[in-house]
């Protein structure tokens, strides 16, 4: 059973998750992308992962066979599992508790050569429904505080899978950096009574210096203090703390944003790895005003994260604006 | 003029650092090491780095010419720079300062083909009091609040020059991690009364699971919620909240114990890129009875942290027990 394990200092969750039980050796070299182009995601190889929790099958193809467009199963190496109890315990002065949650896989698409940004519009908006119908799903269990919805894209950015796929966490916890950006905007929201992220987008408009695209329901920007080369943010134009609410329409929206964005990402940066994450409010929450839903995209570009990643602390070579100058630039 | 820059939302801070100028495909490929085993920092290449701060001469050569076994020097490219003013502003709802601070390279070796844990007992002592005399310096200028000193070992971790070097950033704000675990280890010292620092050496020498390796003042450790397979911490069994106060004696047997941890480490996982953080109380700081200097070493392995660095959410597919069970049988 994995565990959830709290750093006794720090308010950090980690996943022991072993189950695989490897040995050092096993850890070089561990994410090499298999070359030979097979994909176990692929159209005719359903039996290589669990059985699938949803699909899209226009053609009316039985569950778990060829004929689907889009794909969310189980990962058949999970992190967290849905059966059990979480039982809260302490060891000393140490607290931890049973890894319940979900992990989930999306497969995008059943091409295994095609990323998400090159899919139709259409396709692209059916994977944002996906995440909006899993996350309506996995809210159900009252255990689950959270589901984070991620994409790694590239081996650089950690994808041990070229077969385009995003990946779903649902957790019995508010991850850190979540619970710490809701926070700080209830901070926000105390002293002034607006959305920190309504005003970040208020601001953005005005100034026109880190905006890269902006359509009727989205604009995407270049967040002030990015950590990162070309770190990219989307948020709805419109208040909203859930992704859940995402509607057909908007879901559209969403795709059009998204393509448009990863457009210019890769004629600037010449297809790079990224990873994205949807950042919304927690499921089990009503709706908050002082919240936002957005997504943050970070192309990898330096490998300087090993220091960032043990420090917090961030230095980045390119300004938002001089990037934004950069993407604003190129048509789509 | 570097700029210091605060997330609107979360109390992060990030240098964005830009004099180079550089276009979006200059980021491609960045940090490729030379291949031709050229070293900028080598003997007889002095005049490449700024004019040096510190040094052992032992032969009593003239400051930037050969003969040193040990050189601290500017960073050529540094992220902060100390001359000018804070100039602390505003810009509609963000917050942002010059980029004032400090940004040191300590060359640990003339001999740009050993590594730091290969160096003689001797020299890895004079690193680590090469550390405790900048801290001494920087804090004498009293706008520098925290004194940050890292190391990145191997290209896969961040290293762009292979010579053996360790960084020192200066800055006028404290990191966010930083500020973390002074946060939680004050919450619990006001709790308990006891550092947890303190508490936590005492609960591993008790359960002695994660003990790696263990010596007169000090004890490494694999943490309880580990972030990754093999990360490692470097204890002073005392309670100490500064670096700074690490005299000769301690210097040396803080130079056992990392020599002795990273044989194990390197044994173990085939001379692996890692991070070392020093995690010291800031340097304008009392003596703090909750604060406990100590080292995080992080070896790289596997490719996730992309994920990890967007979300603080962190998955660790090796449990720091077996990790610990492991390193504890290499004998040293």
């Amino acid at each position: 059973m994995p565990e959830l394990r709290k750093d006794p200092v720090v308010d950090r969750w980690v996943i022991i998750s072993t189950e695989r039980g490897r040995r050092p050796s096993d850890f070089i070299e561990l994410v090499e992308e298999r070359s030979d182009g097979f994909s176990p995601f692929a159209p005719g190889n359903e039996d290589m992962t669990p059985p699938e929790i949803y699909a899209i099958r226009p053609d009316g193809s039985p569950a778990n066979t060829p004929g689907w467009t889009l794909r969310v199963v189980p990962n058949k190496y999970p992190a967290l599992r849905v059966e059990g109890q979480l039982n809260r315990r302490g060891e000393g002065i140490y607290d931890k508790m049973n890894g319940i949650g979900a992990h989930e896989v999306i497969i995008e698409t059943p091409n295994p050569e095609q990323n998400l940004a090159e899919l139709e519009l259409s396709e692209i908006e059916n994977v944002f429904i996906a995440y909006k119908l899993r996350m309506e799903d996995l809210r159900r269990d009252i255990r689950l505080k959270y589901v984070m919805i991620f994409k790694n894209y590239g081996h650089a950015a950690g994808a041990t899978i070229k077969h385009s796929h995003s990946q779903l966490i649902a957790t019995p916890i508010i991850p850190k950096q979540v619970a710490e950006e809701l926070h700080g905007a209830k901070a926000y929201h105390d002293l002034k009574e607006r959305c920190i992220f309504c005003d970040i987008i208020r601001q953005e408009v005005k100034d026109n210096i880190r905006v890269i695209y902006e359509e009727e329901h989205f604009i995407a920007i270049e967040p002030f203090a990015a950590r990162s080369p070309f770190e990219t943010w989307i948020l709805p134009k419109e208040h909203h703390s859930h992704y859940e609410q995402l509607d057909e329409l908007t879901a559209r929206h969403l795709a059009i944003t998204f393509k448009a964005v990863m457009k210019k990402l890769n004629i600037a940066l010449q297809n790079p790895p990224y990873n994205f994450v949807l950042h919304s409010a927690p499921v089990q929450e009503d709706q908050l005003s002082h919240y936002h839903w957005h997504i943050e995209l970070i192309p990898k570009l330096t490998k300087f994260a090993g220091f960032e990643w043990g420090t917090g602390f961030f230095i980045n070579p390119t300004s938002p604006e001089e990037a934004a100058q950069f993407l604003k630039e190129i048509e789509v």
